[in-house]
């Protein structure tokens, strides 16, 4: 799934090191340190970096700059994880994370990681849901500090995720991309792991929206899903459900339904990958009750079909107009 | 890069047979043969289920129905490729090749495989750039005919592809998705790919478009392309052009400077993982131009920023509106 940016629990941040020798012991790691440190001194709570995000206003600081740190920087990559599988990854984004020094992600992602990586090693440094600039800029820091780091998140770093968050925090902190030689390991999106286990819902153009209004306003989502449902685009939404954005949800029922038939067929794949992944096809017309249940939250992902989407023997399929040309 | 509809130049169906004990010998199998046959004996050429496709109203017919077949049906499975090198396959992927008896695909994308996989099969067939519904009717009937069959392209299945097309052909001989245990393996799409070249161009909401007016009508195709660059929506295009359709593209130039900044950062791809692959930034203003250049073909990919997106450093970034909550 994508980083996300809801944080509705308390969190902490954690490391998992899996060596005692370890140049950054995370979170609790002192600021003399000559690889880690700098933003990370002011305060000795586990804490301290995770708890600022639940709010509009955050208390999130990111102090460090790059003149803060002697070393020579280190390589600093962002890793597309894909699916949530072992086997969904690539092998470049497997020798990726086996290059560098440090791993830096979500705790969920990183339980997503094959064993010998985690093994490999020097440092992991994982943190719950929330915290995810305070995440990217703990992975910035120890790049700066002269490790190799790999930023993780499953699906592609360039969809909802922080590949853009890591050149922003290292602008701001007077580093450089070419300097950390950045790089960005691309990963399945869970639109299409989603679409692959729908069968073929979206094989014509399509859009992506994300229904969290934590970083964009709600108008500008409610007009995107106008144009999206009124141009015949197949949509993919990202982030439906939370108990802050239960309004989203409805309003984007009410927009679809607004543009489309009632029977337009609808792909819902909640938590791709995970042990309680659960798959179905529906029509347009039961999304809003849908909400209700446990299938729409945080980990779903809707795949809405357009005017030409079917459903054949338990697969949505979107036609893409071979039909009108071709006989078969 | 994507599959495509394009199909300028002569071609002719060939095989790489890999077995010489193979059941199934590609476009010169006799129709005696138990597993293969069907659709296969009305025509000795190799290339006459090929050359149909190159105008709008095609020869290619698909006659050859389930009930044709003798045999139990084998396993049929769409695998997306990933961005062009072996190692942007999925684990996944590759194990669903070793699987497989038989592998069909674009002759470019059987190219792509690894070694072993194509050592491992029983038999390739591989056709040249045109004939997919041929080619994808060849996975269908080898399916039907009882071997189990994967159908390759680069990108994801789902990614204007042929995850759907096998369902629909699938659909029309009268087999069904499940008897032929129908799978899609996701890859990494060409859009996904592209951008972790360019750095963060496509982190926010998105659009994906393609200028190939051989499916879909070009007012269709207009009218996406408005609504997309009003909306704010960052744009993946594919297909930007070919031969046939210089126009589109400069149609597509002109919608996108109607509503977006002259110097909204653009990422060109240019044959992407190939040995020809070319990376620019440009700035709108330079597309139409641009156009004029052997950067723009049939293999490239063009991803359009956003009003927020900003080159930094060599690198595209769309801000995902972090940096108005958070101070960094």
């Amino acid at each position: 799934m994508s980083e996300d940016t809801a944080s509705d629990s308390k969190c902490g941040a954690t490391t998992d090191s899996t060596d005692a020798s370890s140049k950054c012991g995370g979170s609790t790691t002192d600021a003399s340190s000559s690889k880690c440190g700098g933003s990370k001194s002011t305060d000795g709570s586990s804490a301290s970096k995770c708890g600022g995000s639940k709010s509009d206003t955050t208390e999130e600081q990111v102090t460090a700059t790059a003149d803060d740190f002697d070393a020579d920087p280190g390589r600093l990559v962002a890793v597309g994880l894909g699916p949530g599988q072992p086997s969904g990854m690539t092998t470049r984004a497997k020798e990726a994370l086996r290059a560098v020094d440090h791993i830096v992600g979500y705790t969920t992602y990183i339980d997503l990681l094959p064993d010998d990586i985690v093994e490999a090693a020097e440092d992991i440094y994982s943190t719950p849901m929330c915290g995810e600039v305070s995440r990217t800029e703990e992975s910035v820091d120890r790049t700066l500090a002269g490790n190799d780091v790999a930023i993780v998140g499953s699906g592609d770093p360039n969809v909802y995720a922080l590949g853009g968050l890591a050149l922003e925090i290292l602008e701001s902190k007077g580093g450089s991309a070419s300097a950390v030689d950045f790089e960005v390991v691309p990963g399945v999106p869970a639109a299409q792991s989603c679409a692959a286990r729908l069968g073929a819902p979206l094989v014509n153009d399509t859009v992506s929206i994300s229904l969290s209004d934590h970083l964009t306003p709600m108008p500008t989502i409610e007009s995107r899903l106008h144009a999206a449902a009124k141009e015949g685009f197949t949509i993919a939404i990202y982030n439906p459900w939370s108990r802050k954005r239960r309004d989203n949800y409805e309003k984007c029922c009410e927009i679809l339904l607004e543009h489309r038939d009632p029977e337009t067929p609808v792909g819902v794949v909640h938590a791709a990958g995970r042990e309680d992944e659960e798959t179905e096809i529906v029509e347009l017309r039961d999304l809003p009750e849908l909400g209700e249940t446990d299938l729409i939250d945080m980990t779903t992902t809707l795949l809405v079909g357009n005017d030409e989407t079917y459903v054949w023997d338990g697969r949505m399929v979107t036609p893409r107009g071979y039909e009108r040309k071709y006989d078969y």
